[in-house]
C-alpha cells in the first residue's frame, strides 16, 4: 500500500509550483518552474508586438507545459510514483482570463490573432481597462444594481468584465471571434479533464470574487450588459458556457493525454480551481469562521469566513462558497505590502533589508513621529481606490531611513486594523489572525507590529507555500467523495494544514502583542486615520 | 597713494571669514579660519563638563583670535598692506550672546564659572530656552505687548530673551554675576574698539530683530520683565548698558592692542555689527525698497526694505534701519533648506547630489504628483512654528529618490512663494528677487524651480560671500562720514556689490521663469497650500 499523497499546483504571475504533501500534512516533495515566456509586458511572442506600459499578458501553453515539468521534477525529487497522487487541486492567479474557442483552443493560438495583443491572455495586473471599469462602476450606481454592495460598492480595475469590455472596444474583431471567455484557472482545470465548453469547469470562487456572479442571482442582468454596450448583451449565454463548480468539488480526472505528460494516472480527480490567495485560507489551517488569514506577499488578501452575509463597505468580494463550502467568503486586501517595501528599500538606496530591519527594531513604537500611509500602490479595503497616493508625514531632520521603513511597517499594519474594525463594526467576527506568505517568515518585526497595532496574538502558520497547501487539500477534498480519507472538510484542513507542536515544520509561531505598545498604537492609530482621510478626500 | 580696501568681517557657526574688497568691489583677498574649539556641543573646553543634546556654545576668544589670524593670512595672500585698510565691518550670527563683566571679560573666562555651562556664549542654535521661550510669548499675548506684532505675533527660541531667562532660571547663580548681557557681534566691536560697558556699541540690528528693541519704543517694559521673573525687572537698565548705533555707523576705531594683533592701523574705523543674514542684504547689492534678498544656505533667511512698518504675519521681524537706514528692515525665514536637501541626500544614501539632480532636472514640473512640505525643522515664516513636521504625499510605486528630491525643491520654492505673498498682500511691496549664498551657485535646478514658482526672474549674485561683502561695505560706510569715498549709502551698495556686465566675478545670472511651468506651478501650489494647512492644523 503506497502512500496517498495529494497534489497542489500554484500558478502564480512569474512560475508554477507543485506541492506534493501526504495526508497529515508533510510536504514530501516541491518544485518550481519559471514561465518560458514569463509575464509577457514588452513586446508579443513570435510577433514582436510592442504593448502598452500598463498592459500584460501570459503564455497559456506555458501553464500547461511548466506545470508538466514541475509534477514531473517534483515526482523525481521526491521519489514518488504517479500513482500515489490521490487528487489535484489548482489556485490561480486572477482575473487572469482570456478568450478561447469552443473547443477549449485559445485565440492567441490561432494564426489570424497572433498578432492581436487583445487575443492573449490578460494577466491580472494588466491595468488596460480603467475607462472600462469606470463605466461599469458609473453605470451599476446609476442602475442601484444589487451586486455592487457585496463589492463595497466598486468593481476593480483588474476584474473580468472590465477586462471583457476593454477587449470589445479596442479589438471587436477579437471580442467577436471569441466563443469563450474564462478564468486561466478555470481553462487550465477544462484542459487537465477534457469535455465540451457546455461542462467546463467554472470556479464559483473566480466568478464570485471577479465577475460578480451570485449563487442566487447569478452574473449581472443582460439588461446591465445591454445598457453596458449593445454587443454585449448576451455575453453570458452565448460567450460563457459551463458548470459551476466550488473549490474542493471535482471537476473531472485527468485525460490520458494530461495523464501522460504529467506522469500520473489517468483519471485522477482534479478539483474546480480557486484564487491563489483564496487557498491561503485553507492552507493555513483555518477551518472555522472568524478566523482571519493574512496572505502577506508582494501584496497582501486578507480573507476570512463568516455565517452570514453582511454588507460592509469596502471589502473586495463577499461570495457564498468562495472560499469554503458552507461559509460566506469575505476577501479584503492592502495593494502594497512586499512592494512597498521593496519600493522604500530601492529609494533608500540598499542593497538589502539588514540595515533598514536593524535600525527599524531599534526605534520605539511609532517612528519617533513618522507616520506613513502605504498607499504607494492604492488603496483595496476599505476605500477601493486605486487612485489614492502613500504619504510620509512628520518628517524631521533628524529622521533616517529606519524610521522611514518602520512607519511604512507600521502604516501596513495600520490598514490590517482598519479592515479588521470595519468588518467588526459591520457584524463579521474577527476573532484569530494567521499569517501567511513568504513575508511573515522573512520579517518577524512586521508580524510583531501587526500584533502590537491589533493588540491581538498572530499565528504565523509554517507553510512557506499556503496556497499551494490550500490547493492541495481542495485536491483531496475533490477525490474524498466518500470519505475514504478524512470524515469532513474541517478534519481534512485541521489535520493537513493545522500547526503542531514538536512536529519539525509543522510549528507555528504564536506572536503575542505587548499590552503598552498596543496603547501607544492606539493613539498613533487615530492619527493615522485622520491622516488617511484627509488624503483620501484632497486626492 | 595706496588702493583702498575695506575688510569685512563674516562670523558664521564653525569659522571665520576675512575678506577684503577694493572701493569698486574686486575682491582682492578672502581667509577662513575655522574656530579652534567649532561649536561646543559635547563637552566644555578644559573642564569637560558634559552639554545636553539641544545646547550649543561657542569660545568668546575664537572669535578675537581666529579673526586676527584671517586678516594677517588674508593680508598675507593679498600683497596688501594693513594701512590700506579703510574700514572694519563686522556680521555675526544671532543671536549668539553671553554674559560678561563691565570690563568686557567674559563671564566663561572668570575662573569661578569656567565649569559653569550657562556662562558661556550660547551659539545661536541652542536650543534649550523652549519653555521660557513659552512663557514669553504666553505672557506677552496676554498682557497684548505691541511688540509681538512687529514679530509675526512669537517670539523665537534662539532669540536674546529666552536664553537670558533660562540662564536665570537654570543658573542663577550665572545671572547674578553677570554684568553685561550682549551679543557676541557687540562684544566682539567692542573688544575692537575698546571703551567703557556704559559707551559699548550694540547694533539696531541685532536688538531689532533679536531683542524687541524698537527706535521709538525701546526693549520690553520693566513691568514686562518683572511678570515674567521678580529677579528680571531691571534686566535693562542694570545688565544691558551701551550704545544704540545702526550697521554702518562708526562704534570707534581700532586700539593699539587688537590693531597690533591685526596687522591693520590704529584708529581703523570699526563698523557696529549686524546679523550675518542680514548683511547679504548690501552684499547682494540691494539698496532699495521691494529687493527681496534671499540668503540661501544650510537655512535660508530672505530680506527685503521697504518705506513702511506693515503687520506681517510670521515675520520673523520689522525693524527701523535694522538693515539699512532710511528703511524699514523685513526678515522672513526658512528653517531648513540646505539642510533638508542634505539630509535627503543622507536618507536616500547618496554619497553626492548628482546623480539625484540629473534624475530631478529631468522630471517635469510636480515631480509626477509629489509634493513636499518641507517642515523638517519646523516653519519660520509665515507660521513661526517650530514644531511643526515634514512630509511627502502623492507618493507611488513608480516614484524614484530623484522625486523625493524635485519636490523638496519645489517645497522649498513653495515656501518662497507663500512669503512673498504674504508680504505683498500686506502692502509690503515685492519686485524683484535677488539670490545669494552659497547654494544659488551650486544649485542652479533650484533656481530655475524658484523663478517658475514665483513666475518672476531671480538675479543670483556673483557675490559667493554676500553677507561678507556686505559687511565690508558697511566698514566705508562708517569710515565715509565725510563721504570721501561716495555720496551716498546707495551709490556705495551699487559700486561695491552691484552686477557688472562684462565684468569677469561681477556678472550675475538673470533666471528667467518659464511661463508654462509657472502656470503648471500655481496649481500645485495651492495643492502645497491646502496640504500646509491641513498639516499645520493637526500637528
Amino acid at each position: 500500500m503506497t502512500n496517498p499523497i495529494a497534489l497542489g499546483l500554484d500558478f502564480g504571475t512569474e512560475s508554477v509550483r507543485a506541492l506534493f504533501v501526504d495526508l497529515i500534512g508533510n510536504e514530501v516533495a516541491s518544485a518550481v518552474v519559471p514561465y518560458t515566456h514569463g509575464q509577457i509586458t514588452k513586446t508579443l511572442p513570435g510577433t514582436g508586438e510592442e504593448i502598452p506600459a500598463s498592459y500584460a499578458f501570459q503564455h497559456p501553453l506555458d501553464w500547461v507545459e511548466c506545470s508538466a515539468k514541475a509534477v514531473q521534477e517534483g515526482l523525481k525529487s521526491g521519489g514518488l510514483q504517479g500513482e500515489q497522487i490521490i487528487g489535484i487541486g489548482v489556485d490561480f492567479t486572477s482575473c487572469t482570463m482570456l478568450p478561447s474557442l469552443k473547443d477549449g483552443t485559445p485565440l492567441c493560438m490561432v494564426d489570424e490573432f497572433k498578432s492581436e495583443m487583445f487575443s492573449w491572455p490578460k494577466l491580472w495586473k494588466h491595468h488596460g481597462a480603467q475607462t472600462q471599469t469606470d463605466r461599469i462602476n458609473e453605470l451599476a450606481e446609476s442602475r442601484n444594481e444589487s451586486f455592487l454592495s457585496r463589492y463595497g460598492g466598486i468593481i476593480g480595475l483588474e476584474w473580468f468584465f472590465p477586462k471583457v469590455l476593454e477587449t470589445l472596444e479596442k479589438a471587436p474583431e477579437v471580442y467577436r471571434a471569441t466563443e469563450v471567455w474564462l478564468e486561466g484557472g478555470d481553462w487550465y482545470v477544462w484542459q487537465l479533464v477534457g469535455g465540451t465548453a457546455e461542462t467546463l469547469p467554472r470556479s464559483t470562487c473566480q466568478a464570485g470574487y471577479k465577475a460578480m456572479w451570485h449563487a442566487q442571482d447569478g452574473y449581472p442582468s443582460s439588461e446591465f450588459f445591454a445598457a453596458l454596450h449593445p454587443e454585449l448583451e448576451n455575453v453570458v449565454a452565448e460567450k460563457m458556457p459551463g458548470r459551476m463548480l466550488a473549490p474542493g468539488t471535482s471537476a473531472g480526472g485527468l485525460t490520458a493525454d494530461m495523464a501522460k505528460k504529467f506522469g500520473l494516472p489517468a483519471g485522477t480527480p482534479v478539483s474546480a480551481s480557486i484564487i491563489d490567495a483564496h487557498a491561503g485560507v485553507p492552507g493555513a489551517g483555518a477551518a472555522e469562521a472568524g478566523a482571519m488569514v493574512l496572505v502577506m506577499g508582494t501584496s497582501s488578501c486578507h480573507m476570512l469566513n463568516a455565517t452570514s452575509e453582511q454588507s460592509v463597505p469596502g471589502v473586495a468580494g463577499i461570495v457564498e462558497g468562495g472560499i469554503l463550502p458552507d461559509f460566506f467568503g469575505y476577501e479584503t486586501g492592502q495593494a502594497a505590502v512586499g512592494d512597498a517595501f521593496d519600493w522604500l528599500r530601492k529609494t533608500l538606496n540598499q542593497d538589502n533589508f539588514d540595515e533598514l530591519t536593524a535600525g527599524a527594531a531599534a526605534l520605539p513604537a511609532g517612528a519617533e513621529g513618522v507616520l506613513c500611509v502605504d498607499w504607494m500602490n492604492g488603496c483595496r479595503t476599505p476605500l477601493m481606490d486605486g487612485a489614492v497616493k502613500g504619504a510620509f508625514l512628520g518628517l524631521t531632520l533628524n529622521h533616517g531611513p529606519q524610521h522611514l521603513y518602520r512607519a511604512l511597517m507600521e502604516g501596513s499594519a495600520f490598514g490590517v486594523r482598519w479592515i479588521a474594525d470595519i468588518l467588526i463594526e459591520n457584524n463579521v467576527p474577527v476573532t484569530l489572525f494567521i499569517a501567511t506568505g513568504g513575508l511573515p517568515h522573512h520579517n518577524p518585526l512586521l508580524v510583531q507590529i501587526y500584533a502590537d497595532v491589533l493588540g491581538k496574538p498572530i499565528l504565523v502558520h509554517p507553510s512557506k507555500q499556503g496556497p499551494a497547501l490550500g490547493a492541495a487539500i481542495l485536491g483531496v477534498l475533490a477525490a474524498d467523495t466518500e470519505h475514504q480519507y478524512f470524515k469532513s472538510t474541517t478534519e481534512a484542513i485541521n489535520t493537513m494544514a493545522g500547526v503542531q507542536k514538536g512536529v519539525p515544520g509543522r510549528e507555528g509561531i504564536l506572536v503575542q502583542p505587548n499590552a503598552d505598545t498596543h496603547a501607544q498604537y492606539n493613539e498613533i492609530y487615530s492619527q493615522y486615520r485622520n491622516a488617511a482621510d484627509w488624503i483620501s478626500q484632497k486626492k
